[in-house]
C-alpha cells in the first residue's frame, strides 16, 4: 500500500454484514460480504462486490442472479463462520441452516436475518481483484424488527476476523 | 414499487455518511451522500453512487476524480445542510466550511470529519437515475478519533431527511 495510504481512513466508513447467496443448476452456495449498497430507487438497483476467486462469484456470473440476507445483530459467530471463512466448494453450507427458496430461485436464509432480497444480475463491473455485481431487484421482504448487524460492532463486539477475500483485508493487521 | 417490494427490507442495509467533493476548472462543490463503498484493496478502489441531475455529478464526470469526506456522529444538521438539501448551482458550498485542498487537488472539509480520501475515477456506470463512480484512492487520512455517523443514527437521533435525489428517498415515507 501506498505511503500516503493510512488504512484507518479506510476503516471508517460503515458497512453492513450480509449473506450473498446465489444458485446455479441445483447448486446453492452463499457467502458473508459487507458489501451491498443501494444504487437506485427507480428501479430499485443494488450493487455487491465479491472476490473473483470466491465459488459464490463464479456461480452468480452464470446465473446472473444473487440474494442478499440482511444479518441481525444478534447472529453469532459460529452461524458467520457456516457462511465465511470456508469455501462452499468443501462444504454445503445451506445443508446447516433453515432456509427457503425465494421468487427468483435464490436461498433465503431464515435465521439471524433481519430482511432479504433478490436480485437480477444487469451489469457485472471488473474491480482488480473483486467483480461488482449490479442488480434490479425483484423482491424485497422483512422478516423481523431486530437491529441489523453493522460491521463496526461484527468486529469489536464479536472479535470477528475478515476473511482472506474479503475487500478491507488488507488493513486487518491494525484493527 | 412492485407491490412484492417491502420498503423496510431496503432500509435494513447500513450505510455511513459522507461529504462527496470535487474540483473542475477551479470550481468546487460537493453533496451528502452514504453510498461510499471500498471495493478492493490491491489497488485500493472505492465507488461513489450520486443523482445524475446534481452538481457534484456533473462536474465529477469532467474532473473525474473526487473526495470523499467522513462525517463524525457529532455533525449537527445546520452543518449537514450545508452540503446537503441545497445545490451548488445557488450556494458556494465551501465558502461556508473550513477545508484544505488535497494532493489531487480536492477539497478536503476538516471539521466534523473523522478521516478523508482522494480518488482519481476509472469507470463511471450508468445505474438508471444514478451514476456510479469507481476510483482507486489517492490519498487518505485520519483526522480524529471519533465515531463515525451512520446513517441509521443520522435518521434516529438527528431527525434527518434524505434529499430528493437521494436512492433511499422512495421509502421516506416510511421512515
Amino acid at each position: 500500500m501506498e505511503q500516503n495510504l493510512d488504512p484507518r481512513a479506510l476503516y471508517s466508513i460503515s458497512y453492513g454484514l450480509y449473506i450473498i447467496g446465489t444458485e446455479w443448476e441445483g447448486a446453492l452456495n452463499g457467502q458473508i460480504a459487507n458489501t451491498a449498497m443501494q444504487l437506485s430507487s427507480s428501479p430499485v438497483s443494488v450493487s455487491v462486490c465479491l472476490h473473483k476467486d470466491n465459488l459464490t462469484t463464479e456461480l452468480m456470473r452464470k446465473s446472473r442472479k444473487f440474494s442478499v440476507s440482511v444479518l441481525a445483530e444478534d447472529v453469532d459467530m459460529p452461524f458467520i463462520g457456516i457462511f465465511g471463512f470456508r469455501s462452499g466448494r468443501d462444504h454445503d453450507k445451506y445443508a446447516k441452516v433453515p432456509y427457503e427458496m425465494g421468487s427468483l430461485g435464490l436461498p433465503l436464509v431464515t435465521k439471524h436475518v433481519v430482511a432479504d432480497l433478490e436480485a437480477q444480475v444487469t451489469e457485472i463491473v471488473d474491480v482488480s481483484t473483486h467483480e461488482l455485481f449490479i442488480g434490479t431487484v425483484k423482491s424485497a421482504r422483512t422478516l423481523t424488527s431486530a437491529t441489523p448487524l453493522t460491521y463496526a460492532a461484527y468486529h469489536t463486539l464479536k472479535k470477528g476476523k475478515s476473511p482472506a477475500n474479503a475487500p478491507t483485508v488488507i488493513f486487518n493487521s491494525i484493527k
